[in-house]
């Protein structure tokens, strides 16, 4: 299936961009990409790459919904500045598809209620905002590297790599032979994070290892 | 000075919530907070701390500014929502007061314009997250561990430590050293974050480490 995005505001953009360089570096399947703004405004408020297919329409119509094919799709992802329409059209998609839906949520209490009628993930970007902004008060540093680390501009990502190849390896040694090869070991992921873990423990069969590597500091956006 | 917080939605909670814990844990000085609402019908919306003072008025207003006693605060954050309103108040809060000021925006286009206007950091909560939504289909242990280093939930934090001890020190025996305390060094941070150095470098005088240390996990937001 294709991905569908739909929503309005500058998280759009920033996922279809994403979304592209993660098609064009082979790290996500190459599938058409649909985006649905609620108004001719909103699209033209954005630019979008010319393989972008986009629609206009009411995200809560569930003819809009159709006309996106959010059927067939294989992720349905949500940035709609509306909460309860978020939860509405959340039911909707569950209800016509099995593709994966991810949510932009403005509010905390939106959570659960997004988590219940089906989200397989919720970003909640404003309390993180909220969040940051009080960090830069008092460790303005941390807030420099998450900055970085979750933009594709500065001097660093974060990335996870399957390596068999390390499966069973003391995590010492696995982090001096990454290091040899640029790569910065911050532990290894197996149905959740395990950061640092103790230094002579293996690295278990069927994990991925989450590292940092340099970026591309291109500011590419 | 004081803490002035000015806005609306989500951020604001989340970022009074991360302050006052941070004044509580001792990590940033006690001065009163003031928070300041467009109108009551955002004021209802949210809890705040009984210590902190709210106060209601129009942001673009000179008047509100001076009703927050800006002129004296120490910091101004600014989540108001709209953009154009952003710059308009941090161009008055900049001429009244020596400040410093922190902007949510919303729009990647607005980045330069508040810089230019005088904000000393610009926060882009949803850029951030359309990117956290796309990650969400190629690598979605990057944004769990995004989301755990990124809130006060989960099982890992990210802090900076002043270690005047380790100065000098090569960044391998630093690294150990800490691990021993239950820390993970990911870098020091001289002027901007220096992650994952050679390992016989030397941890620069007047630098701060930067590490991971095990989270809080209390779920308190
Ligand atoms: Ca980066
Ligand atoms: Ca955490």
């Amino acid at each position: 299936g294709h991905y569908v995005i739909i929503g309005r505001g500058s998280s759009i953009p920033s996922c279809v961009s994403e979304l592209t360089s993660a098609i064009s570096s082979g790290e996500v399947e190459l599938k058409p990409i649909v985006v649905v703004f609620p108004d001719e405004g909103e699209r033209k408020k954005v630019e979008l790459p010319e393989e972008v297919e986009v629609l206009i329409g009411d995200p809560t119509n569930p003819e809009t919904l159709e006309r996106a094919h959010v059927k067939e799709a294989s992720y349905v992802i949500l940035a709609l500045e509306d909460d309860s329409k978020s939860v509405f059209t959340t039911l909707m998609v569950k209800r016509m598809s099995n593709a994966k839906v991810f949510v932009e949520a403005l509010r905390g209490e939106s959570l659960e209620l997004l988590k219940g009628a089906g989200a397989d993930r919720v970003i909640l970007s404003r309390s993180l905002a909220g969040r940051l902004l009080a960090s830069s008060v008092f460790e303005p540093e941390v807030v420099d590297v998450i900055d970085d680390l979750t933009t594709a501009s500065g001097g660093y990502d974060i990335t996870v790599l399957e390596r068999r190849d390390l499966w069973g390896v003391p995590y010492v040694e696995a982090m001096k032979r990454l290091h040899g090869e640029g790569y910065f070991l911050l532990g290894y992921y197996k149905e959740k994070p395990v950061l640092n873990p103790v230094l002579n423990e293996e690295i278990p069969e069927g994990s991925k290892l989450i590292v940092i590597k340099p970026g591309s500091s291109s500011g590419k956006r």
